[in-house]
């Protein structure tokens, strides 16, 4: 009956445990902007698509180092995760400057053996102003 | 034995016909720009959380309408969909004038008995130069 089943699985399990790694990563990498806490939850190899880091497990901490001097009050907040296969998806709430503009995140990982190896992102500033009043979360 | 199944389940097969229309959905409203067929993936009510876009079916419409004069060439293409629970996860590749700079998406559907509900988007035009080769997809 396994075809038919819509409980429980270890693949659930498996997706659920790379989330939980990832919001770890977020509130090592960003919130708290430590590096070697961060860097345990990456794997051996770390593959960066975000146009603004360079590759790599050293572009990783040249980054945490840059957010840690230039915007030690930054934030994120995950509104939204998501996970599938060996990826896992967040839609991220982030604030550089407390009271300063929002930016809308998301964030896409790809997790091998249950630690982060590659990372995608799209990040835009939230206006001002909108066409509707539902919030861009 | 379904607590520890691993194979195709009911709710895996929901998740892909919820990918589907996702797809369907993009061919129609964004590179055909065909209003009435896209209308037919929504439901109901339709929740817009991107500021440039006015709330609700008629405010859908209006968009459509709007890249159909404004950008006839508009395309997208659909490099990674993923769906968990009642969301799809999809990370576009978009071109508003052939040869034109490029967009990088993210657009995350919610999905009510297979037809499109709520819709919030991150959209960032990829720079020219990067700090790694990997390009954002």
């Amino acid at each position: 009956m396994s075809t038919v089943s819509t409980g429980s699985t270890a693949s659930d399990a498996r997706l659920e445990a790379n989330k939980r790694t990832v919001l770890a990563f977020y509130q090592a990498a960003i919130n708290e902007k430590d590096h070697h806490a961060a860097a345990k939850l990456l794997g051996d190899t770390y593959i960066q698509h975000n146009p603004r880091i360079a590759d790599g497990l050293e572009g990783f901490r040249e980054f945490v180092e840059t957010l840690r001097v230039d915007f030690p009050d930054l934030r994120c907040e995950v509104r939204r995760i998501f996970a599938e296969g060996d990826h896992v998806i967040a839609h991220v709430h982030g604030v550089r400057v407390p009271g300063g503009p929002v930016t809308a995140i998301v964030d896409i990982f790809r997790l091998e053996g249950g630690r982060i190896a590659e990372h995608w992102d799209v990040m835009q500033q939230v206006p001002d102003e909108a066409r509707n009043r539902n919030g861009m979360f």
